[in-house]
């Protein structure tokens, strides 16, 4: 096996992309910040009972275990970076009011999401604390679709979906958690069939709502066919009515509901959303509502956010021109050094040509040089050879 | 034990040195673009035989395994970056000229390097391959002090020191490994009796001029001292001018030599250096040349680079004082909208006030506040009166 081959599903990202990952991770951050978010930097590892605690099975099975040799316990590489954040709200920052924090860093997994998901996923995502009203679910919303929009994702798509419509179905109806699961599995297939065979028995209410979830999928005319086809289930048309009232309220987006989508059940405690794209096979950005995540960590606050994988979202922005470089002499004279500090201060790029390397291919895209003409140091088009102003240095 | 102890060594960092961090991590990246640098990501974790081939045993005892579900290999979590990106240089880029690279993420120690430093380092790099000239080292040491500065560390200490001394004083003696590591341990305590006792044997001039070292510490003068103490050392009057070369080069420093240092000898193949600062207990960045490092992956090219961590370095710096925010009332009006939006536009930050949070602290430092005044909505100082201009919006 060579030294240079990596493990499945792992890869380097290589200049041009990492140039723009970086810059939509600065454009995420600088997004976030602008709503009132606060950057926290959680560790790449903690006790895995920490880590795993509440988070559900799913989690636990993504995450790689290593032995901490300091303490001889189990540590976990995070695999999904929400519930450290809820520990930091809950224990480090202990706030009354309301917080709101973001994150971007690499997550592991130790199996692929999708078929050609890398295991390394270099997580954004941003939180709301503390307010358990619909307009903290509408500002996450708004801000997602700002990520978005500042990186130029095009046709944006949002499914909103509530995980307490299926449970408002069930409620009452005595199960175990192998029938749950089936169920939860009938309606992620929208298998019509299975789900009558396992709804035989359920009271009518049930038994008919939830034959009717896996068709109610489709604009803001399902809000008013879930009306009547989920009739009498607690709390419903709250439910409905909270939906709409956020999916009214999201502009430059189109708006689907999906009632049957369970996705994360275990996790989300309440209204749950993704955001689509053409030519992206999965959603770019998950999110909703997860008021029990802090629990664990012995503070239950109202919590609301997303997130999204940067790897995935470059792969389907358009690629950004790269700022054009000056190439620059090697020389010792004090006049070249200053020029091209100052034009490095002034943010450009100035790569010098080192002895010897005269000849070699810029790697940068070099549009301009830096060239003695006239008794001063000068910046001119590659091989142009109309004058330009001497480089104004600070002497 | 409780589910928000984090293991020894890791830390949560939070939001005001969590901004900071980012802020210098922008900083120092755009230094390094500045200079030609491009961006490389390598991943967190790879094989670990391609993590560990040929960058010795103490890189190994740092380094966290685990084991690859996908292959049932063994992976490691990379506890420097370096490697990866010799093997990014040799096998990806793959190029016959000069290549610049840059990297800022993550590492991994089993233990701590010092007794209290982080488990996580943020480590931040830069590196140039395929020159083989001192132009290439004087550059890497350029970089390395523009990007203190940038950071604003005050009163920079450079120590330069070469491997390639101790190694001319030591060719010709018959030397085991334990013996060499004895003697390398003696230099690095400065330990004359030591020395003394284990070149007993050496010829003359090896045992003269291992006694010598401990005591060439200091200013340039030291580089004189040197010429006359290790005289007939193969290739050291060349050692000793490249290193006078460097030292004369570097401005707004204060250089000192060390000819005794060994530090990451296993590693470095020629000059290395160390930059230190007053308040720092170690140094801040390290860096140097190492020629061998891409060997194992066939290719084996000039290098020379640095690398420091960012949490370190955020500790020795100055705080920078955080942008001051707008407070917004939660409001359903068009208007306030798209003042709002319009705000955030032009890079400030606005944070709506939820609903029922009107007399909560605000975590950012607001020193506006948005309001609706004479028909329009203005910014004003925080409870202040004077009428400010309407917001200007693109309807």
């Amino acid at each position: 096996m060579s030294a240079w081959l990596l493990p499945d599903h792992i890869a380097d990202v290589l200049p041009s992309e990492a140039r723009h990952i970086e810059e939509l991770r600065r454009d995420l951050l600088d997004t976030a910040r602008s709503y009132g978010c606060e950057l926290v930097i959680p560790p790449l590892v903690e006790h895995l009972d920490s880590l795993l605690t509440g988070t559900g099975e799913a989690l636990g099975l993504q995450t790689f275990k290593l032995v901490d040799q300091l303490s001889g316990r189990s540590l976990g590489v995070r695999a999904d970076t929400t519930p450290q954040v809820a520990r930091i709200d809950a224990h480090l920052l202990n706030r009354r009011g309301v917080t709101r924090l973001c994150y971007c860093g690499p997550v592991l997994h130790t199996r692929p999401d999708r078929p050609h998901a890398t295991r390394e996923p270099l997580q954004f995502g941003a939180e709301i604390y503390g307010h358990a009203g619909q307009e903290a679910d509408l500002e996450v919303l708004q801000l997602a679709l700002a990520c978005l929009r500042v990186a130029q994702v095009q046709a944006l798509q949002i499914d909103l979906a509530d995980v307490r419509i299926v449970r408002s179905l069930l409620a009452g109806v005595p199960l175990d958690a192998a029938l749950l699961q089936k169920i939860h599995a009938a309606l992620a297939a929208k298998d019509a069939a299975e789900l009558a065979a396992l709804t035989r028995d359920f009271p009518a209410r049930s038994r008919e709502g939830l034959r009717a979830l896996p068709q109610l999928y489709g604009d803001a005319t399902v809000l008013i066919e879930a009306e009547k086809a989920l009739q009498g289930a607690p709390g419903l048309p709250e439910l409905l009515s909270g939906l709409r009232w956020l999916g009214e309220r999201l502009q430059g987006v189109r708006v689907s509901y999906d009632l049957a989508d369970l996705r994360g059940y275990a996790y989300y405690s309440g209204m749950r959303f993704g955001v689509y794209t053409p030519g992206a096979s999965d959603a770019l950005v998950r999110g909703g509502r997860y008021d029990e995540v802090g629990a664990v960590f012995g503070r239950n606050r109202p919590a609301v956010g997303f997130s999204l994988d940067l790897k995935q979202l470059v792969a389907v922005v358009p690629p950004r021109a790269p700022k054009a470089a000056i190439r620059a002499p090697w020389n010792e004279s004090h006049d070249v050094h200053a020029a091209i500090a100052a034009l490095r201060q002034a943010g450009e790029t100035v790569v010098c040509v080192l002895p010897g390397h005269e000849s070699e291919v810029d790697e940068f895209h070099c549009d301009r040089e830096l060239v003695y003409v006239a008794g001063a140091w000068r910046v001119q088009p590659l091989g142009g050879a109309a004058h330009a102003d001497p480089i104004t240095t600070k002497n």
